[in-house]
């Protein structure tokens, strides 16, 4: 049976800022990316949506950005490689230590905003953060756009990968997404949305803004858990694909093997927590 | 043979700011605590002094503090006992995860600054700080204050720790540090600093700033990396105690093995970075 | 004809994260706390917040807080008064620029969170707020809680004082607010709070959550603008004001003047921004 | 008599951080961009330097960056024209208040690092950069690269123009200065600096690291405040010129009046700080 992944950027919130809704997001989708403390999140949001993601049985990845809060890490920022292997690697850890203290494993590793949006496009920045994600452990799944540059240095550097498609985003021509400055950029419109998504897994095609058809391979398909109505499409996507046959569940080794699920680290004594 | 630990806070560089000269100071202790991004450091500086650490045989710790970079951790904060927990957390994964892509294993933590005086005397507190380090790995020795509530809660906590003094702090009747806003809280004098050292490793006591004799059992001896001289005087304290015949050495497991050096994960794969 | 100035605390959102809905709520006040960027706001925000008061004669202040975003400027920390001096100097200005771009005059400090909780108890802490308001215009109207050691301090420095009481709060026997960690800390319940209001602008007395009657003085009523709901609040509170012949009107100078209001700038010229 | 004003990035501090000798490079240039809080300086380090500047006798000028601490400033962030504005408003509005709570007025903005260097090319971001200048006060002399787009711009929106040119760096063939990733960015040999400013003002002229004469019509010297030696670089250069018979002197307004030096504000009252 066909199966796919349906991932979501979770874990949003700061502080006293709420973003999204977690719980019911979640409650749809076999993968959750949760932002590290960086362009969102903070340590107690973290262990939040850990729990959360735990409880349901969603593997958890790692959702590094820029350092920018205030840009939600969707302003491009100029780094040095070397400066962004240590950002990257200095998020994976933090979010590890969360998996580790919930007796869980860290599944995989997504890029956000501006950093997967260049890193799509810049080799060199693919390069470091897959360098940052090899360096903690190599069976970690990396997440990169379909077909892109992103994904090709991810291979290059030894890593699995899932090529990811977006349900709420259009496609360019080359099969990037439409910037967020171009008012066509968010599909908010649920059919229409459900429609692109059927269409990629069906016939490996989605349709550009320009009408081009542009071939895509989905391993993993997201959805942006800070759009309002954010579980609504998560639910209705989910429900079309099983209607079509095609099972939702996390991406597996290159064995077949689930990357995710308890550890059983004899180091680790969680016991009751404050 | 008797031996000590000789530790000090380092890695507290920040972006365009040097703070230290780590590499001298690195040069004479046998364990290094590593700012974690909070109150000091940055993913760049960690690297960098994970490097410096490891190039030496230091044993690397963890040193989280508070998320005040502009108080440089030594302002009091009030937080909630799960709110420290995550901080902890959060600041402990980070730095493993550049232990991890340097093939070296993390073998302590030790909070900073305000954190680490407010724990002393404050048992919520310093239960969540050592549940924090238990969660990640149990085997991860525990550096606080000879004598304080700190260690008993981390014993409680089954953790394993290094009873620390302080090489250049002057103490009070109670054996707590006599407080950075008060004239005498430094020894800046090496003279005065050796000797202080030498009675607590000969005869387990040192004098109050009024004069009373209060006993500590010494396991580490702390020399902050920020001061002027540091590593002159990190120097002079290793000579003088090697002159004793003590050795300077990482404090170990209970069963006498070494809790750092290099790890054989079979999932990371350093390789060239970027 | 009596009046009475209703104030509210606004342009708390910072960056993607929305708080409260300021437009709502500046329908129904008389005054504008803006967050200056430290605990909440950023300076798109204020920038926007400014103009929705503007738009609506709605008096505006500054809301400086500790440069706490996480904790939302609600954890105490401790700082040195010339440090907090300085913390709330630079936040004053900076909204000062907002109102002077915008064409109108800064009419109010209110210190924000922990900020003011610690202000109402610590008379150096008081006296250090007072005098960065003072340093830059001492014309500000000055904002404490009623009865307490902050108006008596702000007095004594020469400033002109508005006696806050709070519409959404309980109270202590000692007229100090009930900390938000006791459930008791908000009054959720519409009506409960409009007889609140109304008691302590009738008859100058609040009862405490122990049944002590309390005396207060209140020149302005606070009404929390990040309660779900606030606007309603407001709404409800003003109508129930005005029915007993009270007008909602900001505070005015001892000589009667208005203390907001358009500027007459010679050196600014704001023409159209970018 | 022929005079150059000298300039100098100071208050560069940050906390516990120190950056800079700025005691001794303002004994010798005649006016201060003092740093604002956002890539580098703290509302105490502001304090601190206004108060240095004001005893020298140096003009006081808001030197407005990046929010971006770990990056000091120097690294591209791609911000809308209108958040561009607002940060920009932001910091002019924090540096004013400590002039004023020092009894003297702010003479000057300079835009800093990434933020200067983008907008010399970027006319929607020089534009963005001028309105928050002349929205506070469009008596505010604007510092900008000699020949830009950015002085060309400023003068389109009415304000006063400093033509800049650089002491420690090295030029391309069009003006602009060398990228700091290129090893011949900086001069650090003071003879070689010293020939370098003086034919600028005795000729009109610089020659580019390819050897190309490029006309600059200076009104004012820039010496970078941290690096080592700034303030020996700063005493050479002025001795330099003064043999010359070239004075230094900030910049006047058109009409020849200076730009700086005390406020008679009525409504301020500085009194004792705390």
């Amino acid at each position: 049976m066909a199966s796919i992944d349906l991932n979501s950027d979770v874990g949003e919130s700061y502080g006293r800022y709420q973003l999204g809704d977690d719980a019911a997001v979640l409650d749809h989708v076999s993968s959750a990316n949760v932002a590290c403390g960086m362009h969102a999140g903070d340590p107690s949001t973290i262990a939040t949506t850990v729990g959360l993601a735990l409880a349901r049985g969603v593997a958890i990845g790692a959702h590094p950005g820029f350092a920018d809060l205030q840009g939600f890490g969707r302003r491009p920022m100029q780094l040095a490689p070397d400066a962004l292997y240590h950002l990257v690697l200095y998020q994976i850890g933090a979010l590890q230590a969360f998996c580790t203290a919930a007796g869980t494993r860290l599944a995989h590793v997504k890029a956000h905003g501006a950093l997967y949006n260049m890193a799509v496009r810049d080799s060199a920045m693919a390069h470091a953060i897959c360098c940052a994600v090899r360096a903690v452990d190599a069976r970690l799944i990396f997440y990169g756009l379909a077909g892109s540059e992103l994904v090709r240095t991810a291979r290059a550097a030894g890593l699995t990968v899932a090529e990811e498609v977006f349900a709420d985003r259009s496609y360019q021509d080359d099969g990037s997404l439409t910037p967020r400055t171009d008012p066509r950029a968010m599909i908010t419109d649920i059919q229409q949305s459900v429609e692109q998504v059927l269409r990629m897994v069906r016939s490996g095609l989605v349709r550009s803004v320009h009408g081009v058809d542009v071939p895509v391979r989905p391993d993993t398909l997201c959805i942006h858990g800070d759009q309002p109505g954010a579980a609504q499409f998560a639910q209705a996507i989910r429900a079309a694909l099983e209607a079509e046959g095609i099972a939702i569940a996390p991406i597996t080794r290159p064995n077949g093997s689930p990357n995710s699920g308890p550890i059983a680290d004899p180091h680790r004594r969680a016991a009751a927590t404050p």
